[in-house]
């Protein structure tokens, strides 16, 4: 079959949490999933740069503001984000191991979408990092063996999600997984924002070269002064 | 500066010279350089069928034939492939570095081209092979001192390629080298085929994950039923 997102579940009222939602990455994620509708819980190492990302998101441009019974955007430490249905780990890489140790009580049954790039940068540029367990995302899945672990968003631009003014992201999100419905989960969980599509892209295994492709990205950005991002051709 | 295909230089007098050039990549990349009016030889173990696949791809449509002083696509074995200015590896995996080290003399000074994607299969699909000197471009770099070489056209659909009723490949082709000269030359050739660009990806240390991304592909085409190419947003 063809790719067809009506197939995909309604995630509209699932909550989205973010370990590392104060770095670009996260709150950049943070944003889109905010202006999209989703609820959305800002984890961080601190409780109060949590909760102060969290404010300053809930007023920029598009996000929905207040719900009846509370928040749209709220912040914690990254235990908090854990609270959510969807939690994506926008963490370095260096760390990444030692907090998701941390938290695997809290994250066990959830939907963990790794999103981190384990690269190096030297005067030559970025490179990629040998992972013992082959990617972020198969070391996530070792150390989370009751949590269902997916791979996506490595290839989305910090810089165009927290842009206001981007109406729309033009690039596909790859979706790496084993369980096909929380794969689907994380698919329609991109598509609910404006631009993306999300993709199945093949299993857990094959989650490293996924993250390794941002730093062909980092040096067409250096090379194009671009924010590069991929499509899928044919689909 | 963005992406300018006119400060990229005139290939359009290159012979492209294919080794593998009787299976489908080789075949197919073959087709559309001889398309695009650029000269091709054909490449094969076996000098005949090299010479027969050539004689083939010369009745295609869309092929110039004969050119003044002789043919336009020719055919022979893989040191024949050689002669040309830009020599492109298409070999299976199994036996790549074997065949680059019995034509090291061969390539030398030239700019050649590895588009080899080292993968496995099981049941469960696609997979990345390891590469002890990192990636197939990388493996070649180090069996040919001598030569310039690249990676590119990794991603590119052999069914597409040969198919006569496409008028343009829908993709971009990721080039990674550290020889910005002979990087631009391939980016050149690329962008000689209708549909197609070539972009700077980084550097060769960069190409092991454009390899493995091939195995992400061929998992989007199974379960989309497609024949995906990547295109880079923004650039």
């Amino acid at each position: 079959m063809s790719f067809d997102p009506t197939t995909l579940p309604d995630v509209s009222g699932l909550t989205v949490g973010i370990l590392g939602g104060t770095g670009p990455q996260g709150r950049g994620l943070a944003y889109r999933f905010a202006r999209a509708g989703q609820k959305v819980r800002i984890g961080s190492r601190s409780s109060e740069r949590g909760a102060q990302a969290a404010a300053e998101l809930a007023k920029m441009p598009g996000v929905v503001s207040g719900l009846v019974n509370g928040e749209h955007v709220t912040g914690g430490d990254n235990a908090y984000a854990c609270g959510a249905d969807v939690v994506i780990v926008a963490v370095p890489w260096e760390g990444h191991g030692e907090l998701l140790s941390s938290l695997a009580e809290h994250l066990a049954g959830k939907i963990v979408v790794d999103c981190v790039n384990p690269l190096g940068f030297d005067k030559q540029g970025p490179y990629v990092l040998p992972v013992p367990e082959g990617s972020a995302a198969e070391q996530a899945a070792a150390l989370l063996p009751d949590s269902r672990v997916c791979a996506a968003f490595h290839h989305v631009s910090a810089v165009l999600l927290i842009a206001p003014e981007v109406a729309a992201m033009d690039l596909d999100v790859l979706v790496l997984g084993d369980d096909r419905e929380a794969v689907a989960v994380v698919q329609a969980l991109a598509g609910r924002i404006d631009g993306m599509r999300g993709l199945h892209a093949g299993r857990l295994r094959n989650a490293s070269q996924v993250e390794g492709m941002t730093a062909n990205l980092i040096a067409i950005n250096k090379r194009y002064k671009a924010h590069a991002g991929v499509r899928i051709t044919d689909v």
